[in-house]
């Protein structure tokens, strides 16, 4: 069986992605939850972690002997190992412009990750004006995004960004997590679309997974007191 | 036939990879450069390319119709569409730890690859001592490198980081180059393996004609005059 090491569900965005996207597939996994204390050398979750990835960080996919870390690399061998899911579109074109936003997302959008870090169970409306009057590269990426995302669904005619749901919609699920979290304002079709994603089960599940979490961690939210 | 879309051989990092894969894998390309000027947004740089790629960087390859940019999804197409080149290492747990490392490539190393910008031409030894003297992140990027090729190196018994030539070696090259340029301190056989890699033809095809480009940038190289 499948075993994908994530962080805390309220939080860590990158381990969001695989998780919804074997759920929504329907690829069963055994999730091994190694919540975040601190990411000191001395941590439990460094510990715990870099045995498996040097690198130290989550996700980690752990499939019998073999070992694959980081999301893109963690996507590419499910859809390698489950070709009847489709998990890239099937159309060769579609297929290489959907590695070209995942690879863009993957390098990318640094200030809105910087900035807007998943925070699934709060509202952070007023902190999502404050960035947005603040920081230029926060509204340049978000304009990015708009762009990407409205000319996918209208080339593709939706319902996802290439047509049925796969690793590109599971790749920008926690954006459009962080669109709704700080209030950011987007057309009505990307609200839309955000509503789509978040209605199916696997991203569903996750959400559902991360508002009864609670287990608040003091550097993922500098801008509050726990309670 | 293909295109690639690229920037100045001196400075283009990202450029270096698919350009190095191809040469080196013998897949035939035109090379398009696109010199950088500025990355304003009325440059000729970003004019050119962001009809093609919207996110406005190159590299971009370009095969008919389809256009790919993001050089990891570059990749990916190549070795898709090449399966006889073997880009990815042929046995199935080999080439989910070459996706591994190129996806930790992909959205990581940001200390070094911001304190140490490539310039092939360059001679920064000093600048590199400064630099692991006043940058611990450098330092631990650095480290985490030299961990890294070493272990494969050890457990594939070389020439290449997986045995044969492929993706990953493409990938990190310019990792080599920056350790050479700014003369950073690693184990013998690292300093072999990247001595390896700049003699395979592909790459010392692209080194030199950083050489001989002599079009000096100065955002590229806010650290001196040209001249
Ligand atoms: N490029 C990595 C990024 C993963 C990542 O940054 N994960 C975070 C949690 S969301 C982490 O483990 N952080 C620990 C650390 O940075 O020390 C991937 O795509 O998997
Ligand atoms: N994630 C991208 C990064 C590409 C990139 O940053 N390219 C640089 C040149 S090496 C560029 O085009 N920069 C223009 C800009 O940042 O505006 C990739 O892997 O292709």
């Amino acid at each position: 069986m499948l075993k994908l090491y994530i962080g805390n569900k309220n939080y860590s965005s990158w381990s969001m992605r695989p998780w919804v996207l074997m759920k929504q597939a329907g690829i069963a996994f055994e999730e091994v939850m190694v919540p975040f204390d601190s990411f000191g050398a001395d941590s439990h979750f460094k510990k715990t972690i870099e045995p498996l990835n040097p690198a130290g960080r989550v996700p980690v996919l752990v499939d019998g002997a073999i070992v694959v870390y980081d999301t893109l690399a963690i996507c590419e061998y499910l859809a390698e190992t489950h070709p009847d899911k489709a998990l890239w579109p099937r159309d060769k074109a579609r297929r290489a412009h959907a590695r070209s936003v995942c690879a863009e997302m993957h390098a990318g959008f640094a200030a809105l990750r910087t900035h807007c870090g998943m925070n699934i169970e709060a509202d952070l409306r007023v902190q999502g004006k404050i960035i947005l009057r603040d920081q230029p590269e926060v509204r340049a990426e978000l304009a990015r995004i708009v762009q990407m995302w409205s000319g996918l669904l209208e080339a593709h005619g939706g319902p996802m960004l290439f047509g049925e749901f796969g690793i590109a919609d599971a790749y920008f699920a926690p954006v459009g997590v962080r669109i709704r979290t700080y209030g950011l304002p987007v057309p009505g079709e990307i609200t839309a679309y955000i509503a789509r994603v978040q209605q199916l089960p696997g991203v569903k599940a996750w959400i559902d997974d991360a508002l009864v979490e609670k287990r608040f961690v003091v550097v993922d939210e500098p801008y509050r007191i726990e309670g």
